[in-house]
């Protein structure tokens, strides 16, 4: 329902049906080499079976709609490819699939799936932190007041703010780049009985001939390795959420600190012609909104029965394509919002008058804490604050005029050191180059 | 990946593009013909885009590709509508979608299509209650083992344990039926200022002509409708894991009780060529998993920001459709279980004497209660039981032996009485019937 | 873990343990009077139960601390109360919770329970929408930027907008009131048994006895009716954080437009004392993230196992008063935002005037449409917009300049028409006056 | 509501007000040594509030109740502080909380109570994963039905089941033995400025005495700290879920092959004194479906706003508690499951031959291959399963009768290997003992 907008053309293009064929191929071969390596299956089925599984034909002609009735793709899968091989190889054909179950062949190629879906988020996240990496050195002294409960609170600088998303997104590249993919093979419950007692060296071998990891007991009423996968995915929608609000907050109409890219037709609105609406930040704000769900649907899923469960596995099956599309729109949306944004550091210079002073009351507080102890000074200045504010009057020149009614005598470089913000922005630039400099950049 | 299990065809027509565009028509001409008729816009006008809206080819010619880069769909199809008035009827191009903005379109279309939706689950989910109410009566004094627990409790018989779950699909289904569908109509913010003092006539104009309910005010951000109608998915589809669960249970080869219906490749295993697996079942088992987490996320989603939200909107689009789809697997899943379920009341009443009396501990404790105290009673009754449990004999002949060791007098009528279960199987019979003949039976 | 600001002191009070265990008390007391009635149980028994369960010390000295290795607290409460009972009137003892189990007990004083849950809820809400209906006709033509996509769009005013939070509320309002609060009373296994052909009256008699609903069979393991409360809570705490975002975002430092009620040491920073922040409604912005999870673990808890669900029944004692605080502290949170609302009228005309004429562009496009058609005079209105940004001047001017050049002939009025904010103001005041005047504004 | 069950008794005293005041104390003193020692405040106020903190009499007598008027309770907290300060050392009051924020206190509070809930939880996990450690090894060829999709599979071991149970449990102490706790530190707006150029080294000096790690840059809105900390207890929380719902299926009626420990009134039934029921097991399965949700809540709460957050911040704080709790009580649910555990093997065995050979079907499908291929041997032994069930005779019985009828010549040798179910309990107890004796087995 009018949900294009959080699919990608690549997404769906990577987890379609000839792709995970493909990757049900890919297992088979996998299973069907290792086995003719260790003597499990006759070296010439093995071989037969290789070559059958490479036909790049099969992808598109084996047919899962029999997985409804079956229980799973793999049955269907599995029973045509077999006939398959049954015409050509006839002997070949009994050792198809020898010694694994459904399961075996899904989760593999689940998991390989996952890591092709990690590869395209992880293009468009790289690319991201280095546009950021950029954007926070090029703002690093752009003053622009932070914001705490929506309220104005002290001056920064944008290039703080955008060093603090970054960071948060180099905590999610390197927790991608940490995630493990595990091959599945267990057998019909697990023991991988058929392969008696090469069963450790056939799991191994069939990982390394996938690139994946080898489990050391069979996963499959463990689902942890799947839950951390969905809270992967679903931990760095969250923060492209958060980047994405924090912009489409600064694009409003009364803050006009950051503007989306513009382009015809972009952002538009079927009644208001003048309105530049935050297209890309929805985006991410709305994916944000779901994958904690999903996530949630992976947990709640874990309490598999036995050894092999009754719904909890399958519902992986809906919830995880989910993750991987949201989760590539979002990083792909918010990777628009960078490369395209306009920042107008004029309008946040200028945001930062609006409060005439009143973001430098802490530093005033601080100062005057010295003679006045922390809890009356805090008291003197926000006396003073209100008054600034009742009267529309900067508060430096309250501060000058009524600390002496209040008792509280003070050097006047005190207060004019209070209301000097390089302190701040030397802070604020500080603390991104810090991070600028010491963050591990790898990519993803 | 490998979700085919969790979409039917006929839902996937139902929120096809096409018909989502054909109802985004039906809006536009509905608004046309409204305003045409209340003098807001030229009857010619209005006559001419009704008539433009009714050409049958216009569903498949829109396309809805600039939804992304508008942050609408209404956006790009607003357009393409206006343009092709333009080119035959340029005067009346100038009044489409007069007054209105995209969420009036979209949430309209929505409308249309949950009532659709609606009515697909509904017609299931009354040939399920139908199926449910016919196997209740036949098997109102089928002798089974209520569990608590998982643990054997009492008699109770598989008619009461139908009507059960009859109970609460029948309230789904009243639910159902009392949904409201509601028009939005409010224009840019809400106020459909361009209406002037017609605006509630041109409310109730439309809604009439859609067939849909009128508001009272816009609901542009106050979902508590899409809401409701997310929560009466997921409600069902809760109500139908739990049956399935029930029936999963029940078919397990200890309990043997029940069997899902067998077809050529039903449930069967790539590995294991014995097994009868609960495939239906599993849908709705895995639908329930899910469900919940969407209706979560439309109740996150409510949080939209003054008179249109960024994001939480625009969230509803993904997670709608999912609930519609997995409520209707799940209800069709259901009913394949109901309409092949094949009951061993042999096996049922097996079942209940594998506990040799113990399920009878209640009534005889009961009995004892009147001379011993209830709370004496109920000792004496679990020493029994134990000692029955460690000599695997009946209960009954033990309480006959060791009552009076015990020092417990008693008519030995009392013990006979208490392990006659007609007591139980009229009870479960009478509630069941009960609930039979005083249930709203009325479709959905 | 400074979760306090969570809880309220009266909806501590009402599902205190001895609250719990007075409710229980009232399950026994209603259920021997009715037994006693129906000649189920001897006459002076029941006396005796209900006297007994009427002692006022009863609820303070009995200890349900049995509960986590009983199973439930219902058994620990059972046993005491008999133990009691035993001491006093041997006899009687034998007819406590006859023919009932645990579950009965339980559920029926979580009904009690979250009948007084509303009750405190309802209260709060009632005057939040006496409140806001004041609040709403006090500034029913006070003019402010309606904004989408947190962009400004149109004029609107501040009691359109209060009557379309109320409007949500009302429905909330509603909601609770039609909601039924139902005995559980099914004996073991749902059949009654031990009621024999009295079981429908036993219910009935029950049900009447604590003004419950009485239900046509029992629902022990069918939770729809603690999923639908759960839902109604969800929803009104979703609604609540809607309306305390709006302040929030109208209290932002930039916007000024509303500031929650001011009270010593109220809403200032530890660092910053010139902040007002918005310490209200970000209680409310708070409740409505958790309590949609809170109700998707209802959700996920329906499925029951068989005649008592192993888990899932015992998950609603997590969940259910959970979203009983954090519902009422929502609502008492923006009660209190809306009773000390500073609304600054001055404020809100001056942020529309921040856009100079932009945000008549809609109505300048839509007459400018009958002589040019939708689609240019909505392209011809960007442009004049985009001019009138970048020059800093207002739209109104622009449009007399740059149409003529644009070769777009209009009569000068229909200029200054478009530029009259008036027909939205008419057409805000006129849909919040439709609905004060003719919403159901019933208490709760 | 009935909740006691879901708290332990260490966990509420872990995270009582007095030890949440006593680690704001730890956070102050911490700051202000930090800050005498690197020059920032005077050594000599450093010193005075560094022996205030330490007072034992504050975390008892500082009061919290303001919380809900100032916005959080850090606020009242330092106010207090000062106070109690400014008494005894009025100079030193000045520097109380010096250059901090409320959220630097709080989060830091937060993590360190995190850490110790992290031992309480580790504390038990540890012993339980010893406790399954020792249980897999002495079951290590206790033959017992495999069970996929509820239907029996094939043989495996007891042992290899507890293996597979312990290898997830042993993956998630490890990701709790990874867990990093990180001191929160940036002031009001997250630069630090009152530090200048020793804001790094302030941050590293307070994480180092209060042993936590120091972060690159603040992460007042970065809260993927928090969600990872949320998604570990989750996690663990599932795999406890898994094994308490195998455990309660196991402890079925019909099943009968596990029974959690006996004691006085344990898993008793208010009116059916001989049940067993699974009250260990059901305290985790019911967390296990609420803790999900809580990590979708703090998934859904990473979207705060700028510098910190209105309402997401605060969320946290009502659903940390809540996962400590749950995740510790599933713990120690599980734990008292596992010491008690009384296995009976003889059942096991017994349930294996319920199925009269059909559990060896895959063996004699496999066997048949060689010759028949794999379509048609699967096909043969489905036939030959089908026959045994409608007969009630063993299915090597039936293989031997009707495979030369059904045109299958094969060596008798062939079909008694195929019905040793040694191979399977080899290959069971080899992967067992394969993870057992590679496993991580180091203490959380």
């Amino acid at each position: 329902m009018f949900d294009s907008q959080f699919e990608s053309a690549e997404m769906t293009a990577a987890l379609s049906r000839p792709r995970l064929i493909a990757r049900l191929l890919a297992f088979e071969s996998a299973l069907a080499q290792a086995q003719g390596e260790l003597g499990l299956i006759p070296a010439g089925a093995a071989h037969s079976i290789v070559a059958a599984c490479a036909d790049p034909k099969l992808p598109e002609s084996i047919d899962l709609d029999g997985a409804s009735i079956a229980g799973n793709a793999a049955i269907p899968f599995v029973r045509q490819l077999t006939e398959r091989l049954h015409r050509q190889q006839r002997d070949a054909s009994a050792w198809v699939h020898y010694g694994a179950t459904s399961q075996d062949a899904i989760d593999t190629s689940v998991m390989l799936s996952l890591r092709d879906a990690f590869v395209l988020i992880a293009r468009d996240l790289d690319t991201l932190r280095a546009t950021l990496a950029v954007l926070a050195k090029l703002h690093v002294r752009t003053v622009m007041p932070a914001r705490t409960l929506l309220q104005q609170a002290a001056p920064t600088t944008f290039g703080f703010k955008v060093a603090s998303w970054l960071a948060a997104l180099d905590d999610s590249a390197r927790r991608m780049r940490d995630t493990t993919f595990t091959v599945q093979l267990g057998g019909p419950v697990g023991t991988l009985a058929l392969a008696g007692d090469k069963a450790q060296a056939l799991i191994e071998r069939v990982a390394a001939i996938l690139d994946l990891a080898s489990p050391s007991i069979a996963w499959h009423t463990s689902r942890e390795r799947i839950v951390a996968i969905g809270a992967t995915l679903a931990t760095l929608t969250g923060q492209l959420g958060k980047i994405a609000r924090d912009v489409a907050l600064e694009m409003q109409t009364e803050v006009g600190e950051l503007v989306e890219s513009s382009a015809p037709g972009k952002g538009g609105s079927s009644a208001m012609p003048h309105k530049r609406n935050p297209v890309d930040s929805l985006v991410a704000i709305a994916a944000s909104q779901i994958t904690p769900q999903l996530a949630a649907g992976l947990l709640t899923a874990m309490m598999q029965e036995h050894e092999r469960g009754v719904g909890g596995w399958h519902a992986e099956f809906v919830l995880l394509p989910r993750l991987c599309h949201l989760t590539h729109r979002a990083t792909s949306a918010v990777l628009s919002v960078a490369t395209g944004l306009h920042v107008d550091a004029d309008r946040m210079r200028a945001n930062i008058g609006l409060t005439a002073g009143l973001l430098s009351a802490a530093n005033l507080a601080a100062a005057l804490s010295a003679t006045l102890g922390r809890e009356r000074a805090h008291d003197v200045v926000q006396t003073l604050s209100r008054t600034a504010l009742a009267e529309h009057k900067h508060l430096r020149d309250i501060a000058q005029r009524d600390l002496p009614k209040l008792g509280v005598t003070h050097a006047p470089a005190t207060i004019t050191a209070a209301f000097d913000i390089d302190r701040e922005l030397d802070a604020a630039q500080a603390r991104a180059l810090h991070y600028l400099d010491h963050r591990d950049h790898t990519n993803g």
